[in-house]
């Protein structure tokens, strides 16, 4: 018996010292590579015998997960496993992983319907604007068509952007303004300038899933605060301010992605107020504001850009081919901002920039957006009353953009209809991918861009049906 | 007397306290907003008085290093003081900057004449190609000119990478290739994949000055070993494997940036056999593999892409204005490099990926390398005659490429030659910004293409009197 008892207490020694190890590979805290500490060093750090520890090394290495070099100790062995977007996370259900949704969408064929995807049909953008661009770019001279373009992008699109900002009551000079290859691009290179890795940031729940994805590349602790129709709960907000020390908070202010909801002043002002007294910085994601009836309030036009920082694109109201975003900040963040730029993508893209500025000053933007905004209400209108025909109904009725974030049928699983609708050749964009929280197992977001196909509702009905009969 | 001691003794404990918080909040184990210890706790950790800590908390407030919030203590006051990548390294002579090149070159006017730049001047570029390339684009299907570009990029444009790694002995299946803005995008993303904060890697000394700030953005330990005209020294290099285990060396293998030298096969093979034993993973930035005559080895080749990843791109040979670049990597890579690039930029730039196929496709780009090669060949000849007039000597001569790695005339300087031509409107490459030991200080990097403009010579002669009129 008490050999027995001893050989087994000896075992489990053996499996915790082996366990120590392996946790400390996984958190990378031993690289493959790096030296195992001595067996006599890891016995005392562990209080055990060194036999104990030569039991659990060379198990390991007979596992393959470390190897010995003759005379020179352990090793952790060469299995090259690097950075996985989602084992850095909570490992949530692969449906409602933050990259799902994009993934899907962007691999789509054009017999797919997309109801779930961020973006407009082609055939919604302004295609005879971009022809003429292009052909107006084949008669540029050479530097245009050749040339790296400048550290902070076009002088001239930077000064139309410092127009349409002023427009929207936000100061800024041009030199203020860099130009980015995206909104996301964007985003990053803000995140790489402001947080360290292990930083805390504030998110809205729901937020646009891919602040999930990209929060988690800069190994950000991530904490979300429920957002209302008004902006985000702030009290709530107060509470994670002083629970979680952020430096950081990322939301939309104008059309916020996915409830389709809008910042209220009062809301906008209690936050500003919170955000000023924790040292908070805040991005702005403002890539929706042309789809804006009137203009919602922006915090960097409260906050003068000051701790708020706006960025922009045109990926959803001219181009998502035509690369081409911005960073409004701090005239002293810039020059950094440029440094981090140049270190990270060498150059943005002119070519792009040249595009983008030829149809901003070709009056016929202004008309399409005018347009846009119409068809967008018209799709608006329409998706709620075929969503209402199937039960499901709108969270809020949003002033404008193109997302209608809505409550399914009582006992329904988002995640599980996604799923049934992508066997029929359907994307759908299922609540809990937006949801840190995972708050939002009953919500869907729809774009009502891409719901015009008559197939559409149809296809959901089906959906419905069927994960009804397959529960989650 | 023995008052004033006690006080001076008191004096220097407070200040003892204060120095400790200020390292901390530099070290940024205390951010804005951070509470700081209580003042019983950091009297017990520092062993000192209350009032000791009292005192010097007081003095932090007052200085507005800190905070105090009554009834809660004090807080690391916030003058939102984010990433600084000249704070990161050691901080070098901001004339040898490892962007000072790039910023200088990027910002210049036409007017300026840039030797030092890393670009062929607008006029070298295919600009037919690329203007019928716009006119073709203008002319295509909406979605090519609205919509997303897919996650892994055109599939007609890495059919034809692949086909053209394969004729440079890389066997790669077109999924095995990946879409990215740009060479130096491509790099950033494998280093997100690959390392760590801390990581030490591996480049070559000299090496291009983007790697150094590009690694600093990754806040990695960047590590040097001496390039030889056949390649890295093999037992430096081994030597650094031993004492430094990176997890990554990224180098030229082509045309090297900045020698010109080329990878001998016998050095590639020593090179590869140490990366094998020790678990290494090698970036190899091919971008200059078009202007090769005949064609070196390639690591990648050697390797089959297990360990070598290889990158390239096209800013140097098509255009720098239409950004797009590729990784050719491990397939079981390709997957989680997709999830980091739609994270971190969402898309790639479609419009520039078809751009850039329509003129692959052009059989003129072939005839274009053709002659520019024979054009830069005798650049080289030109820019070595005119550099001896003036004392100034190839260190190797290259077999292709566009630039001249130089040794200026004995005891100049060659950052404070490149300060000098600054100022008369010149921007050069001066040695020490590729040289992370620092160790090139006699040395310039020449791009021969950028010195045909009748004034080169005679301002760098100039510049070269300059400098020894006032030595470093």
């Amino acid at each position: 018996m008490d050999t027995l008892l001893v050989q087994k207490e000896a075992g489990t020694l053996v499996e915790q010292a082996m366990d120590a190890i392996r946790r400390r590979i996984a958190a990378r805290q031993l690289v493959p590579g790096a030296r195992l500490p001595s067996i006599r060093g890891y016995a005392e750090l562990l209080r055990v015998s060194k036999s104990t520890v030569v039991d659990a090394y060379e198990r390991l290495a007979a596992e393959g997960v470390i190897c010995s070099r003759p005379g020179s100790g352990f090793y952790v062995a060469g299995h090259i496993a690097p950075l996985s977007l989602s084992d850095l996370g909570p490992r949530l259900d692969r449906a409602v992983d933050p990259l799902w949704v994009s993934r899907q969408s962007l691999e789509a064929g054009d017999d797919i319907l997309k109801p779930g995807c961020g973006w407009l049909p082609a055939s919604w953008l302004p295609q005879d604007g971009l022809r003429r661009a292009l052909r107006s770019a084949a008669r540029a001279p050479d530097s245009g068509l050749a040339d790296y373009a400048s550290p902070l992008g076009s002088a001239a699109l930077r000064q139309i952007l410092a127009r349409r900002l002023l427009e929207r009551g936000t100061q800024a000079s041009p030199d203020q303004v860099m130009l980015t290859d995206s909104g996301t691009q964007a985003i990053d290179l803000l995140c790489r300038f402001l947080i360290e890795p292990g930083d805390a940031v504030l998110v809205d729940d729901p937020c646009y899933f891919n602040f999930h994805a990209l929060l988690r590349a800069h190994r950000a602790k991530v904490v979300s605060v429920p957002y209302t129709p008004n902006g985000p709960d702030i009290d709530l907000f107060a509470q994670a301010l002083a629970e979680h020390q952020p430096r950081l908070y990322i939301t939309n202010s104008g059309p916020h992605n996915p409830t389709g909801a809008t910042l209220s002043p009062v809301v906008a002002h209690r936050l500003l107020k919170l955000v000023d007294a924790h040292d908070l910085v805040v991005i702005e994601d403002d890539i929706f504001a042309d789809f804006e009836l009137e203009p919602a309030p922006r915090l960097a036009t409260f906050d003068g850009l000051n701790r708020v920082v706006q960025i922009g694109s045109f990926s959803k109201t001219l181009s998502a081919s035509v690369r081409c975003g911005y960073i409004a900040a701090r005239p002293d963040w810039i020059e950094e901002l440029v440094d981090l730029k140049i270190a990270t993508t060498f150059a943005g893209s002119r070519i792009s920039q040249e595009l983008v500025l030829a149809i901003l000053r070709d009056g016929s933007y202004r008309k399409h957006l005018e347009a846009l905004r119409l068809r967008l209400a018209q799709a608006m209108r329409q998706a709620t009353q075929g969503l209402a025909g199937i039960g499901i109904t709108p969270w809020i009725a949003p002033r404008a953009g193109m997302f209608l974030w809505c409550r399914l049928p009582a006992g329904l699983d988002a995640t599980e209809m996604a799923k049934q609708a992508l066997q029929q050749g359907m994307v759908l964009a299922p609540g809990n991918v937006f949801s840190l929280s995972q708050s939002a197992a009953g919500l869907m977001r729809f774009n009502v861009t891409q719901m015009s196909d008559p197939r559409t509702f149809r296809m959901l009905d089906a959906a419905v049906g069927a994960a009804r009969r397959r529960p989650a």
